[in-house]
């Protein structure tokens, strides 16, 4: 029988999660739910730019309450805080949840009231919470770890992703910086604008996980500056100009670095790639070369992992603890 | 609190558990179990040539029904149907299993009635049973599955593991047939003593997780003949003499190969390797450098997997279904 989702967040994500969810004969959409008045009352089919499907985006989520949902494909935001009353609601109405939210990805360590709450709500209710993405939610952490499994000790694990931002989408182009001076970046970081959400989760899935106490954590973030002219379809940037961001999360005890989460996205970058290395016995060295496709793959990431939360125990999961999500 | 296991099995690779298990702050080992007269009534601490730990070698788990174990980590054998009655004896004390039996990785597909009596034995004591290892468990079919993870589509999935037998342990180059004539060779295929338990296990954890029924599958094996003399602490292979096996397992839909795992076991190879490649959208190719350490790696497997089965729903579990993984 298949699986009863309502897509939530009807964004650019939202939107690729909403199309993958409709390839899926496994998967059946019973409902919609958006804030935009633009697209409140609408077809979903419509607002996706297709054929109709019977399907009314709603304005809120309480108004499908007999829509008899398995799970929820959340999408609208990457700030814990302003979308946990989202997540109350739709708990709700008994249903799963597997959210894009950055923050909610691992939120023990960040924000341990509000995911001790949340934990709480969903084992009363029943259902499974599950925030996923493949940055955070894979490429930096749920891979990373299970990387570790075999291993008989572990002494430090470092990430490195690079993306090429000039082959993904205009806003992430514009989301890292490409073509600001390296002046406006600087304001930029300072606004909080610039910065990669969801690398501190990443680092704490990781150092709980291994059951590694961190002394110290650190993140810096800093403008690649290109060192030639690049022209992309939404970007032209000039020599001297920012390419993009470098951002590094560590963590540390007692002076050593055993976490280290280092990811670069910029336009032109010319050696895309995930790495992880565990220092360990064995030690293990991971490529994967071109590195893994954030548009498409965070969309999966979430349409994958619906057959996971049906799969697991009621309360906040993580991608730590939740039954691996794979196609299906 | 320490997590409470009972070590069954005291063979080379069940002694690489116990000795693991020992180094683990939160484990403390409760029992131990082997047939052999020569180490039943011993102290397990004395077993594994170190110093006396007060865990006798007990000849039959039920001897250990007041232990109060939490986990049996279970290494007898490669045959699920020989163990099968040790399972259920384990099961009699409400004990989760991590077991290194290659059959039990994935049994549904090649023995589901073993598989179905075994899943409703360990519901009913409310216990989880697992079969993990390097391989299988881990190297051929979990890692790749978890590969597809951020994968809208998947279209085929073909892994190739290449291990340098004559860095591993001597059973293992004896049981690639390392120095064999190609005739003797082909007498131990014959006679089954060659070939890898768990390929076929590994192909179909991967064809039903994805949802692939196939309508062939194969399984080839054949003997990789020594180029020139290769001499190790355990084997000497004159040229055109055996260095090792290949052995590949694949699924076949409407003519296509959707899934091969090619194994190759040798003396002398000269680029032991993990490849794994997703043709999907997005492709994924993955290169673990050096491959995967088999034997510390399977010991690793069993012991990590101790958090995983605590944290699973009750029956019979596969490393495609439970929690995550990981060193902790």
């Amino acid at each position: 029988m298949a699986t009863r989702v309502i897509c939530y967040g009807l964004g650019p994500i939202g939107q690729g999660i909403a199309r993958l969810a409709l390839s899926r004969p496994s998967i059946t959409v019973v409902g919609a739910v958006d804030l935009d008045p633009a697209k409140v009352g609408r077809d979903l089919g419509e607002v996706l730019g297709g054929p109709p499907l019977g399907v009314l985006v709603s304005e809120r989520i309480s108004a499908l309450a007999t829509a008899n949902a398995d799970v929820v494909l959340h999408a609208t935001g990457s700030a814990l805080a302003r979308v946990s009353g989202q997540l109350t609601e739709i708990m709700a109405l008994g249903a799963d949840i597997v959210s894009t939210c950055e923050e909610l990805s691992y939120p023990w360590t960040t924000q341990p009231q509000l995911a001790a709450e949340l934990d709480t709500a969903a084992r009363r209710a029943g259902v499974t919470i599950l925030g996923t993405g493949v940055n955070p939610g894979y490429a930096m952490d749920a891979l990373p770890l299970m990387l570790t499994a075999p291993c008989a000790s572990v002494e430090a694990v470092r990430v490195l992703r690079i993306v090429d931002a000039a082959r993904r989408r205009g806003p992430l182009q514009k989301k890292v910086g490409a073509g600001l001076s390296p002046a406006a970046f600087a304001a930029q970081v300072a606004a909080g604008t610039v910065r990669h959400v969801g690398l501190p989760e990443s680092l704490h899935m990781l150092a709980t996980s291994l059951g590694w106490q961190l002394d110290r954590t650190d993140d810096q973030i800093e403008a690649i500056i290109a060192e030639r002219e690049i022209v992309t379809e939404f970007a032209h940037v000039l020599p001297g100009q920012v390419a993009g961001v470098r951002q590094i999360a560590s963590g540390l005890r007692a002076g050593k670095e055993l976490l280290r989460l280092e990811l670069r996205m910029y336009v032109g970058a010319p050696n895309p790639q995930d790495t992880i290395e565990i220092d360990g016995n064995p030690p293990i060295k991971l490529t994967i070369e071109g590195g893994l496709h954030g548009d498409i793959a965070t969309a999966a990431m979430v349409i994958n992992a619906v057959a996971s939360v049906a799969h697991a125990v009621p309360g906040l999961a993580s991608m730590a603890d939740a039954p691996l999500v794979h196609y299906w």
